[in-house]
């Protein structure tokens, strides 16, 4: 040992300092490295292939300074419907399911549901029957019956508290838990590419808000969807809007682009759907002067998810799956591109 | 000389490592406090005194984790009015110099404006009666025959357009340069703390779009104002929306709480008007439950800017004055709190 000490003792100090240095530079390479390497891998619950590729390859095109399908940061716009897009639809539209709680909750004040439609079906608990309801003109008055008559701040608290316990009858699962994972994977890898990702959904704009920040990380003013008006009431010296029977928009088929261009006030650069109620919005986001991605989500996976299409009345997809074919935009099979489906599985 | 190196060489190198780091530590430490004493003060146009210290004294509050009153980074909303609050609006509304000059633009096809009110009076460059074309029922008229009839993409070439060259008559400036330069101070400071900053205007939404966010660096999809209804289109194989002149919602008084929740959908807890216009849009961000802070700017210095307040038919700020005694709202005025008033002076 004194020998070893004496030897250190006639290296210059200056020659140790520097030995260490290159060691702890070493160390932090290293380090590095292996952080880099245990890194999520981009998209990692999409299968590679067609899909994920084409995804991949638009977002690096427009994000890459020197190419010349470069768009700056601010006109990084991406839609999303929601219903069959971001969440499952089936066995139809999970807000009608919170309507149907509603109406029951509601039923003693109304006698007059007992023996009329669509009342009856729903409180009747008749699936089939509940899932024919599709049309603006059955969801536009349900929604104006069930989500009408409260602050916009009761409404809140009322959908919030339902989505922390009411579940999926298939899956057993919070309908908040019912989302695609890949889709997460997809808003979260456009955003860390500085998209600003929104929510464009014939849903209520409302209901969807209750959960879209925890869910998918889109904060209340990039949510656009269906909506009631509002009215303006003082109530103890506090000023409050109340949500009233009366539709303010329908955010479906031309809606969206026309509630694209009130609420965001720019066209997309990406739009993401599922049926023909997207058609007008994936249309919209092809016809600007931008390079552009559409996409649309085929399910046809009714092992882990649902099979249905042409002849769907939820989420039917017949007229965009045409125009997708012919225009060349990005058709994605759960089957096939999805590796997982829910966070859960 | 010699007699220096050789009492040097005698030192240990570690000591002399030592002593360097130590300068070098205490030269990067001086650098730095330089360099916080060079850097701008916050809200440089504004003068010291009350506006400016409850201004930060708020952000402080809400902004410091340790607060009771402090609020998430995603609920730091605040919302301007535009006219008189970001800009100035005499002789009258900016928007109307774009409107009469788009008038005058259209007047061959329409003889009939010679003759009839309020096209006549626009026509002839009658500002004092200009001034007076203040009521919702003139200005959404206004607003239909100008504003409509192109593509929401063509309206924005031309506002950008007319934007860059028409100027204010008093300053012989670019109307976007006759902003209050306290107010850019205040969103950038507002932004430096994490707020997102909206603009809610009674002004045409597509019209502040075309300068906002290169002028007060909002961007679109945070611009709330009057909108016109849109038609969707399919011209030449591409989709459009084209203006139509139907009023779409007016977003003044109750209007303004209820397109906040339409659009951003949670209460601001800062707020910035300058009229009874902006008085809903105050109350309602005085009632939320986050601590908030209820700003009115006072014209009050008819040298720099104008002079004008409960006896004016443009900014009549007369009740939400009243309000604002009567609740502790913060009085801005331009005389006594603003150092300088627009960038150009």
């Amino acid at each position: 040992m004194k020998i070893q000490f004496k030897r250190l003792k006639k290296l210059p100090s200056l020659a140790i300092a520097l030995f260490l240095t290159a060691i702890v530079v070493i160390a932090f390479t290293f380090a590095s490295i292996s952080q880099a390497k245990t890194l999520p891998l981009v998209l990692p619950s999409w299968q590679e292939g067609n899909s994920k590729e084409t995804i991949i390859a638009f977002v690096n095109r427009v994000t890459t300074e020197t190419s010349p399908s470069y768009v700056p940061p601010a006109e990084r716009i991406a839609v999303f419907d929601n219903d069959g897009t971001l969440w499952s639809e089936k066995p139809f539209y999970f807000q009608l399911f919170f309507m149907a709680d509603r109406l029951k909750s509601m039923e003693a004040e109304h006698p007059e549901w007992s023996t009329k439609m669509p009342y009856q079906a729903i409180l009747a608990g008749d699936a089939q029957a509940i899932a024919q309801f599709t049309t603006q003109k059955e969801l536009a008055e349900l929604l104006a019956v069930t989500h009408s008559g409260m602050t916009v701040e009761e409404f809140q608290l009322l959908a919030k508290r339902w989505l922390k316990s009411a579940k999926h009858p298939r899956f057993n699962h919070l309908f908040t838990e019912c989302v695609f994972q890949p889709m997460l994977e997809l808003l979260d890898y456009l955003r860390a590419n500085n998209f600003k990702t929104f929510i464009v959904s014939g849903g209520g704009i409302d209901f969807i808000r209750a959960f879209a920040e925890e869910v998918y990380g889109i904060p209340p003013e990039q949510v656009v969807g269906s909506n009631l008006k509002t009215r303006w009431e003082e109530e103890d010296g506090k000023f409050v809007l109340r949500k009233l029977p009366e539709l303010g928009s329908y955010d479906d088929k031309e809606g969206k682009p026309i509630n694209i261009d009130l609420h965001i006030g720019r066209r997309p650069i990406l739009a993401f759907g599922n049926s023909d109620g997207d058609l007008a919005m994936l249309q919209y986001t092809a016809s600007g002067e931008r390079p552009s991605l559409m996409l649309i989500l085929h399910h046809d996976d009714s092992q882990r998810e649902w099979a249905y299409d042409r002849k769907s009345n939820i989420g039917h997809l017949d007229k965009a799956w045409d125009e997708a074919e012919r225009r060349g935009w990005t058709v994605v099979s759960i089957k096939r591109d999805f590796k997982q489906v829910y966070p859960f599985n």
